[in-house]
């Protein structure tokens, strides 16, 4: 389906990864590109480590692990309990293959590659056929500011486990940082925009804090995917962080976070008691069941986002 | 044994390993100092590797895979296989046990910690009380002179195998490097020197090149252990060097590597028809058994150098 059709997902770690398996599943890959965040990137024991770039590529490649929704499947720990008994920071698990991934990615950088070059590489090993881009080669760095104090993301993330309450953010290094080689063209170059059903606060806005390309996007059929179904995230802590920056968690309020930049948002069919006040901000609305509980659904959802993308272009 | 003797023990890799278990086999671990050859340290992959330092420290902590003389015993190689189905570079081999020990260092040295104190630490977890130290916390690269231009040790080593034909050896660093802390201290409190049977060459020679510690060792006993036996070498390239240089290798010529230095070499007892050449040197001889083919042959040895250092303290 979609024949000609270009379509570029906006994505962060597991419900980016999940879409963009969908999408891959219903478009020939050459017509999706997937520019995915990096200012979750952090380097640990050493190692520089893009956790939704991996996210996202071992998922395109059948290689990720589907209970945890990070890391491999088929993984084993083996360094990781050497690394245990030798009292080393046990906090960001790290499985045998997936350290493979990082002491690669880190030697390749530090020969001066760039992380686009990288990110292509591994997917050209692995077999991802669809494009992969980070958004940036430069260095983003999420801070979480808490009630605890400001915190790097993974430190808020992973290893406090998001228990700090959240005041704010802030996306080091966005102003002077440069859109990845490929990304601006990708989303000139599109018939729309598709926001992943990602963390608005962490996942999608560190993408837009780049200078070029919300402008870039906000010329474009933009459709969301919503997060949030009820006032519950299905994975990650976007509800929690909606609540704990005073506002109610909620369809409305991730179409009401994205608004002047998207057009439709993709609401999950229980949360049809909200369908009006969504529209009257000006924000469209697509009904259906937004759980990608199974690899199955995924393309489902896809084809029903392809599909509404058709049907605007056809009108 | 040896009430209140102290030795330093001058040890490369496999053969200066074997004799210092040796020497904690029959000595009390606090009258023991192992001073380890670190010119073959090398980065690869990112990682920072000792690989005289971590055969000397498996050994003593019972960890040595008793087969290669490198690496850990009952190793498994997950994260090694899948590095090379990335395409990384395989010549020199990382088992998973192996590779928590060079990320540890290399995140212990990243975090502004000496080697020595590395060292140190890592011996404290795996129990090992004997004192190793290396020759010094500075940069010192051993470069080998060959027919196939000048190479970085471990790639003449390993990944070269050895094959192209030496013609000389460069320490670089040397001249500014000091040595470790406690290692000027341990040879001026010593009551002998003993120089393990490592290859004189890029083991040995390296150590002797740092300022200061050749000046240290000259006033005391020092007791060399031939690392040939009859025109071989136990194991590595030490003979083969020796011949590309241009001398036949031998015990004697070990006797005359190390002249001015030593006052005695033991040498194997199938060599005693060399006994008298190397006594004309100055050197006195030790004949026995200096084939340390298992664990309990690195005590009997170790036993006789004490035995031998005593009989002469005694005297």
């Amino acid at each position: 389906m979609g024949r000609g059709i270009k379509v570029v997902a906006l994505a962060g770690g597991v419900g980016g990864a999940k879409l963009a398996d969908g999408l891959a599943q219903v478009l020939p890959p050459e017509q999706i590109t997937i520019i995915v965040n990096t200012a979750d990137d952090f380097t640990h024991l050493g190692l520089k480590i893009s956790p939704d770039l991996d996210t996202v590529c071992y998922t395109l490649a059948g290689l990720a692990n589907p209970e945890t929704g990070w890391g491999r499947r088929d993984e084993t720990w083996n360094v990781f309990q050497a690394l245990q008994r030798l009292g080393m920071a046990d906090w960001f698990h790290l499985g045998d293959s997936d350290l493979a991934t990082h002491i690669s990615r880190t030697t390749w950088l530090g020969e001066g590659r760039k992380l686009s070059e990288v990110t292509d590489e591994l997917c050209r090993i692995w077999g991802v056929r669809v494009r992969v881009l980070p958004m940036s080669d430069d260095s983003i760095q999420t801070w979480v500011y808490t009630n605890e104090g400001d915190l790097v993301f993974q430190e808020y993330f992973v290893h406090r486990q998001c228990q700090p309450m959240v005041k704010g953010f802030r996306f080091e290094g966005s102003e002077s940082a440069k859109p990845a080689p490929g990304v601006l063209e990708a989303i000139d170059t599109c018939d729309a925009v598709v926001i992943c059903p990602s963390n608005p606060w962490v996942s999608i806005d560190p993408i837009l804090s780049i200078v070029g390309i919300k402008q870039a996007i906000v010329n474009h059929l933009v459709v969301a995917i919503s997060p949030i179904i009820g006032d519950k995230t299905i994975k990650g802590p976007a509800a929690k962080m909606f609540s704990e920056l005073g506002i109610q968690p909620s369809a409305l309020a991730v179409a009401q976070h994205y608004l002047g930049l998207i057009n439709t948002i993709f609401i999950d069919q229980s949360d049809i008691g909200m369908k009006e006040e969504v529209e009257s901000l000006g924000v469209r609305t697509f009904l259906t069941n937004i759980l990608m509980y199974d690899p199955l659904e995924r393309g489902r959802l896809a084809r029903e986002v392809l599909e509404y993308i058709l049907s605007l272009r056809g009108a």
